[in-house]
């Protein structure tokens, strides 16, 4: 069944999600949810896993939490766990050792812009859009809200949380939101090559680096030196810097143990 | 006599606020912060009030503190008890239930430019300009600088801060601190459009979501997110988010309750 | 040879530091960033400074860490050593009470690239490049990071620290890492006029409000606040605040005490 709601594709390295709820718009299922945590989990602990691109089938990207099961379970402890599950899914994204790159095309809106913000990288096409529009259903996008304002300056978090509006892959660009905006029929090809660059790093290095940001970006500075000189060092010690530095200083191709 | 310094009409839940000292740029004396301060909490009780759009008469928005009064009075006390003020005002635009719209033309220097870098939104004219000069008067900009470097990145606020050179609409929106630049001719039209939209929404949702910003904000990521699902199931559990997932799905016009 | 290393030039109240390794790039070897220490630790006791430029000579501004001199050693406690040092440099930078312009041409990459966000302010010419490049030799630019991640937004971060790719003075702008892009001609013109404006200010009035900042990024909106009104009177209390106030309302050029 999560091989319905989630698809896995793995190819040199790079790990392929697709979100596949088509006719609902991707939109986040608390099963949909479980199965991308749990997926999630197994990447975490997969060494031949070096980037994961998270893609949606259909017309778009994500539309958010699924508002009709919410509605129908209608309980308070019902809101409460989808929150949760929801944002302990963000976390996932942001604590998994290898780089998640969004590629985006379609509507990504409400939890579904959330998780474009939550990822490290996001490509989108020139068509692609993007709101938090809680504000016009009278549910404010409060959790999405923790992603978005991690990512874009405060006038723009609260512009796009407000008003609720759509806004064009330009302006998402433009604000922070997104790294690069190609055409559609270049979508998949540039998620590939930022993709295959990144798999052909040392992956040791990789996660040694994404988990020491998250580490430090919530520390008052000079905490975060002292914690980013130990996981320098700490860098410092592995086969792949050794090579790394080595394959540099003599100008050869480095061989990653850590592949 | 506040009827003088600052000048409140409300319409259809918007709620403008006019600084009224024009002969003085409505620098913010001790009188009319204290008439915001005492306006701002009268609006927090007041549920007919659901946004707010902040501006000046005459020539600009707000030229910062009035420099004649405090040199007149000349003591530490009275000071500390102006910087002190001003830093409670700045505190009650941010932690007012509803939104805050600066309304900009002309100049906004020193705490005028910390007001609009402060409020939820802004709106100016493309004529407008901004400034923390404070260097210029041997009086660094250090309670503006706390708003202005939460809006915009660390550079940027450096060179106002450094340099207290007047920068245009357009450089001021490209950093950040502005959504949008209009011909002065449109300015008013633009602020009441954005604040109709606002109006239009859920009180209560609004209020939630505004509010959580402000405690998610200084939280490290775990704790916002903890947060922020507690408050979105708060929010869930309130009548206008029932009626609003309900018209969404049903395709019809929500009916807040909080309105 | 700290003379060799380390070229400091004193005109006007401007301290220009060279760094004087052009056979290597700038890199900073141990005793460079001892030099560089020392240097700042001298500037900060000397009230003849009152800003400081920061430039590369030869082919490029710096080129981060001394990778061969680091390999040499090769072991734990001189790696430990070699990022504190470098970390302890870094926030010398933040902290010294004189503002730190950085002057480059050519490449920044790895620690130099943290070395220009470090800087209060950074001029660049347009040919310059800059770069966390650490991932290609498997030592991924954590310490970097964590100027990097306070200078501009999580995803422009991530996308130099992921990739590792150059990226142009434009782009370099455009994200907030620089505020001037100029032709390499007017490099040092640019430079000097802005270190010029630094100098004609109030030296205790720059130096209150740059070691306000820091103390105040890291701090919730509340004791910002406090802190902020605090340093305010305190401010207001230095001959220099009166002495410019003054000359502000009489229309008169002032004279600061604290040149």
């Amino acid at each position: 069944m999560s091989d319905t709601l989630l698809i896995r594709e793995d190819a040199d390295g790079i790990c392929t999600l697709t979100l596949n709820r088509p006719d609902a718009y991707n939109s986040l299922s608390m099963e949909l949810m479980q199965a991308l945590i749990s997926t999630f989990d197994a990447i975490a602990e997969d060494s031949s896993v070096r980037v994961v691109v998270l893609q949606g089938s259909g017309r778009g990207f994500c539309s958010g939490h699924d508002l009709k099961q919410m509605l129908g379970e209608g309980e308070e402890a019902y809101y409460q766990c989808t929150f949760e599950t929801c944002s302990t899914l963000m976390q996932r994204v942001v604590n998994l050792p290898v780089p998640v790159i969004a590629q985006v095309h379609g509507v990504a809106t409400a939890a579904g812009c959330q998780l474009v913000a939550s990822c490290d990288l996001a490509v989108a096409s020139d068509t692609s859009r993007f709101a938090t529009p809680g504000v016009n259903i009278g549910l404010f996008c409060s959790t999405p809200m923790v992603a978005l304002s991690r990512s874009v300056s405060k006038k723009h978090a609260m512009e796009m949380l407000l008003l609720g509006d759509m806004i064009g892959a330009a302006k998402a660009a433009e604000i922070g939101l997104l790294n690069w905006v190609v055409p559609e029929e270049s979508l998949r090809h540039k998620a590939l090559e930022v993709a295959g660059k990144i798999a052909a790093s040392s992956r040791k290095a990789i996660s040694i680096g994404k988990q020491a940001y998250v580490r430090q970006i919530d520390s008052p500075l000079e905490a975060a030196y002292i914690e980013c000189s130990r996981v320098m060092t700490e860098n410092m010690l592995t086969h792949d810097a050794g090579e790394g530095i080595d394959a540099f200083i003599h100008k050869r191709k480095p061989e990653w143990q850590h592949r």
